[in-house]
């Protein structure tokens, strides 16, 4: 049978994988690292995103100790016991899926690791490569962006293929994904929120008091500006993106084993996988194609790349599922018509991931339409600028929000176009189309942070004009390519969070199916709408993203503000900085954004895993179903909105920096800074951070259900149902009111002693 | 039997309210208007209202002869046809809903004109009141403000409880509150669209660039600036409250005919009239005892009688229920245990509708509290603004959302209590409770812009500082009432649109239920959440608020923008406006703010009503449910954050010109006028039309209905389930494909042609 040749493909794609992105990192290693003052500027930057990523790794490490205990001693899942009573049950462990959660963690901060540390040693060999051409310095900041894009997916894959390989249970690889997750909670969130500490702190004091220009190397936050945009972007996207290729990948492995025809079970499980490991060679040979025919236009290479991916994608997916169907057998089925449905409808797979890769590139031309300079809307908010401050923030709030409504038809499109060729299971294998290239997007991404600190090495080491000139080009290229990117990745998060919602609904029981024919002919679930505790669960899903990114944007306006006073103190202290003739002192700046980061990070990350699980106590599996609906529709719009406001406010500044509209230092200048200002932490920590908070809103229930299953049999500590029953009695109503009374009364009695202790004070 | 009398209750609570409106116009009215000056002034406020009033009630005329002629002719309804394919059956007319529709609107427009008319009046009276005292400048105000809350309940009272009395059918009311929705739609977002025109034009050129105090009769915008006052907050609030009011009260008469106890369908089915009724009393014993016992203190006074009215609705609703209770007669009963379930039922009623007006003023204070500049989040938001312009943003976008929680937990609670009190008609209930004392409420918020234009009056007519500091005391007051009512009448619409989705569910047959002992034991729908088409429809819903939120801001930035160039028009052509010895030309900007309204309203209506009429038509009607749903979390949301955003703006920026922080003139003033002007549309366009969108959505759900269920049985054009079986073939496949292919064809030949046809250009 070909079957366990199309696995070992999957593993061995994953290790091809890695082999590249080592023999990527090779050749940039062996680029020159120029001038004595640019490998000073780098080794700051190197040496300030290590520590954070040290710190970061140490107290993660803690946490998933402390979640792998969790999970090993008190989850009962369906994969070890069933539905058994805590109490009843002798003492046994959920070890498989602790131990694919250690992996799974393991697995993310390796690829981070790798693709931070190639990163942030790229950055001055790609200045040095500007000196000699625009094609040597893109390749070096290429090359240094695909090791995390390989990294990502190789180390994923291996992870996956190896533990399906051992436990055949696409439940084990739950407990990997949700590995994954934490990492990218932690990365996502805590690089976001250091990247802006550091940005809008450098901007606020640097920029708009001293005058001092951007990347001036006086500025004390300059290093840790850099820095953040190693970890915010390369870190922090990749296993941003890691956590949802894995999502994707196991949300449909787990739809595969309830919708797969009787016969080929094993086949439809591995379809994921097969269809990831293509992506992954099609992004390799993409990459490779960039490295012998890139043109010296970085931005057309860039999106080259993109497109002949997505083309070997589509070639290489049929090949293998031709492969796949050739070696199925009509004696492994009951007849000849389920042989026939099982060989149609991996066929009707293929189109449903082509389709859905398809779709993940037009919402990421709707990002690139909304934030390009060249573009309505970002000229508009340019213009808007002119009327002042006020009228430049309006403007770009609102076409974030209009952003929003052609991605939306792209998702729903991709939605009901797969649903339409495979049910549920077509919708999750769109998911996986999505992401299949998904080593093309996070190389195209890290890529940006490189050429950007490129950029400010060559301004710091005195490459001159022209050399800032080229490496200016290889940046706002890396910028368009970012704005696609980020779209993509939203739209490709959400739809994996939906295959997620269903593989959780599946697996919970709240759904019910008909197959006939092959296909799903009635699906019904009890997340019903217009149940009251259903509904009240949408509700609590609603609110929570649009708490968690003001609870984000807050902690970069605390953090920033810490920012600004310690560089006053600094410029204050030591008048020598100013001048120039003596270092600022970057390690301060570095370690209060990395301190604020993880002291921010606290409660965001104890709401987006609390949050689900309490919600399922209370309120039952159903309402947990509908919590998750309603964040990933809020989640979307808010993560869109925030991401695409930010990137037109960014490039509508860059458009009139270009000398439009009068250019830099005019009161328009400073009206579209104010929108710049707003938009970073916008859309460089709250939009995007919000793909994260759902994938681990959506895993922490998958994996806690076993938990949630055991409180009243699903339904919740609170069934609205029963106790309405209970309450239509005289005795029960008083007991309700008096209970509410009672909540009042403490609740009262709580303010005013509060007030009184205030006042006492 | 006693059923009529209360019946009777009902018109003649109307009536009282009515005349008492007209009693406290007249005790205006016999005011002294004050000096010329302020006579001139105060004709202009009155004259522009009165033109804008005209001006949209032409247009509206035409729209609602459009939509009645629609309704008459095209609407089948359960109502006169049960479900009967349009060409099958005889020609007969929907003439009871579009009678009652006509009437609505009707009813709308009156109470909109008298309470505008005694507005205009009010101010400049209450201007020369000052003069002689607080508490008589405040008299004069609060009694001004009383006529447009006695006009709304009085005349949508009056409305309801006569058309039910001729057709003894709820679905008919549904005509009116249509009708009342129609003339909200325009009346809200228009003024909204106005009030800020207006506002923000004169602040930028007036303010920013000239330096002229705020409401100098130099600025040609400042008259604009205060008839936008009264038409955004007098008659666009009014129309939007009047609104839900009667949205409410339908809805929970829809659901009591679906959900009343055999015998006492009638009682049942009244309840909410009863309800409302006694609001209405209570609101008005209220405002006599204002008038008796009102203080020194405006603030006071006005919550006192929000307090009263409470605490008398309560009072006054059991001695009712009591009544009602004692009218029923156990012979009307399948036997003893149904009377008593009837009567038991009426009773959890009672506390239900309670509960619901308590949780409405909960609301409330949560919005004051995010908005009150005493309190840390406002204060923060003010802290920030030394930060700069950016940070003041950030900080007012991050509370804001923050501020969503509170009130999602109130209605939360709301929700969840009152359904286990009596299921969903529990909760229609909640909602009539939470505005039965709206009359209480419009009067409070209209009083507002009196006490806001009779500040801007003592200023312009010379008064002297004693009086002005008099009338800003009215003011703040005005501002602090206005706080605690919008959080409350969003809190109302937002139940009042989830009783319209029930009633609407019930009515189209997509939501089942059993009942036994009089309480729904099962209540199951097929508005399923995992069903794909019912997720689409939701991912619909939760985009267009945002959508339509995002239209108003740009709509108002682009009028602001032409009243900015008029601005700078008149002050060049005519120097002498500046020096005060001409007037400016007022006509002008109020005309530009006038049809700017008007014309920017067309795309926003079109989208509200068009929206789920097409989600019906295409995806059926459980779809529209969750449209529905999605839109009424989503615009929860968006309604909350920006009204409290923008109040926290404004009273940040209102602390800082006390004297804090430095005070006028400073960097940091100038930051909080920037948060200020931003949340200028946010609170007074987008954030509180979201209210009137979505009860505009429900209403056209239920108004179509008729029609969406003819097509193809309500389960639309779209279904996906059908669908899916008809392309599991190859041909069915390969069809599909080619009409994808075709479109994506069409749709690039099409954005071709365009790049084509600009390049020639």
């Amino acid at each position: 049978m070909a079957i366990p040749i199309i696995w070992i493909v999957a593993l061995i794609a994953g290790i091809i994988s890695i082999g590249a992105a080592v023999y990527f990192a090779y050749l940039v290693m062996k680029e020159d690292r120029g001038n004595d003052k640019m490998i000073e500027v780098s080794g700051h930057i190197e040496k300030g995103a290590k520590h954070f990523l040290w710190i970061q790794y140490s107290i993660l490490s803690i946490i998933v100790v402390i979640l792998f205990v969790i999970i090993l001693l008190f989850l009962p899942s369906d994969l070890t016991h069933g539905v058994v009573p805590i109490l009843a049950r002798p003492i046994d462990l959920n070890w498989e899926q602790a131990l694919a959660y250690i992996l799974g963690s393991a697995a993310s901060m390796f690829a981070g690791w790798l693709g931070l540390s190639v990163g942030v040693k790229a950055n001055t060999r790609a200045a040095q490569g500007c000196t000699v051409g625009i094609k040597k310095g893109f390749d070096i900041a290429f090359f240094g962006g695909a090791v995390m894009g390989l990294a990502v997916t190789g180390s994923a894959l291996i992870g996956v293929s190896v533990l399906y390989s051992i436990f055949q249970n696409p439940l084990v690889i739950l407990g990997f994904s949700f590995g994954a997750s934490t990492i990218a909670l932690f990365m996502k969130c805590g690089g976001g929120i250091f990247t802006k500490t550091a940005d809008v702190g450098a901007d606020l004091v640097g920029k708009a008091e001293f005058n001092l220009p951007e990347d001036d190397i006086r500025n004390p936050a300059t290093i840790a500006d850099n820095v953040g945009d190693n970890v915010g972007d390369i870190a922090g996207m990749g296993s941003d993106l890691f956590d949802s290729y894995v999502a994707s990948i196991v949300a449909s492995m787990i739809l595969a084993s309830f919708f797969a025809v009787a016969g080929a079970e094993f086949e439809f499980v591995l379809l994921p996988i097969v269809f990831s490991s293509v992506g992954l060679f099609a992004s390799l040979m993409g990459i490779f194609l960039i490295k012998w025919f890139g043109s010296d236009n970085p931005g057309k290479s860039l999106n080259l790349g993109t497109y002949l991916s997505t083309v070997m994608f589509a070639g290489l997916a049929a090949l293998f599922v031709w492969f796949m169907t050739m070696g199925m057998n009509v004696g492994d089925f009951a007849n000849q018509t389920e042989f026939d449905i099982a060989k149609w409808r991996m066929w009707k797979g293929f189109i449903a991931v082509v389709l859905g890769l398809l779709s993940g590139i037009i919402i990421g031309w709707t990002s690139d339409y909304y934030t390009r300079d060249d573009k309505k809307p970002t000229r508009s908010i340019a213009e808007a600028a002119k009327e002042g401050h006020a009228v430049v923030i309006l403007s770009g709030f609102a076409y974030g929000l209009i952003s929003v409504v052609l991605p939306a038809a792209g998702i729903i499109a991709a939605m009901a176009l797969s649903y339409l060729l495979d049910g549920i299971f077509g919708i999750s294998l769109a998911a996986v189309g999505m992401l299949s290239i998904v080593a093309t997007i996070v190389s195209n991404d890290a890529y940006g942070p490189i050429v950007d600190n490129a950029r400010a090495i060559a301004e710091q080491g005195g490459l001159g004009d022209d050399v800032i000139r080229t490496a200016d080009h290889l940046d706002s290229a890396g910028n368009t390519a970012k704005a696609i990117t980020k779209g993509f990745a939203i739209g490709a998060a959400n739809l994996a969070v939906v295959a997620l919602l269903f593989s959780f609904a599946a697996e919970a029981g709240i759904v019910q199916f008909e197959i006939t024919d092959g296909i799903i002919t009635k699906l019904t679930s009890t997340v019903d709408f217009l149940n009251v505790k259903v509904l009240i669960g949408a509700f609590i899903g609603v609110v929570v993203p649009a708490l968690f990114s003001a609870l984000l944007i807050l902690s970069v306006q605390k953090n920033a503000a810490k920012m600004v006073e310690e560089i006053r103190r600094q410029f204050k202290e030591n008048p020598k900085i100013l001048e120039g003739t003596e270092p600022a002192d970057f390690k301060s700046t570095i370690d209060i954004a990395t301190k604020g980061a993880l002291r921010e990070l606290i409660l965001p990350s104890i709401i987006s895993m609390s949050a689900p699980v309490l919600v399922g106590i209370f309120f039952g599996v159903a309402a947990l179903g509908a919590f998750l609906a309603g964040a990933i529709l809020s989640g979307f719009v808010f993560a869109i909105f925030m991401s695409n406001s930010g990137g037109a406010w960014d490039n509508a500044k860059k458009w009139i920096e270009d000398g439009n509209l009068g250019g830099k230092g005019t009161e328009v200048h400073k009206a579209a800074i104010t929108g710049d200002t707003v938009g970073d932490p916008f859309k460089d920590t709250s939009g995007p951070s919000i793909n994260t908070l759902l994938v681990v809103m959506s895993l922490t229930a998958s994996i806690f259900m076993g938990l949630l299953l055991l409180v009243n049999g699903g339904d919740g500590l609170l069934d609205l149902g029963s106790l309405m029953e209970k309450i239509n009695t005289p005795s029960g109503l008083g007991i309700l009111i008096g209970i509410l009374v009672g909540i009042a009364a403490v609740a009262t009695g709580f303010i005013f002693l509060v007030k009184w202790i205030r006042k006492k004070k």
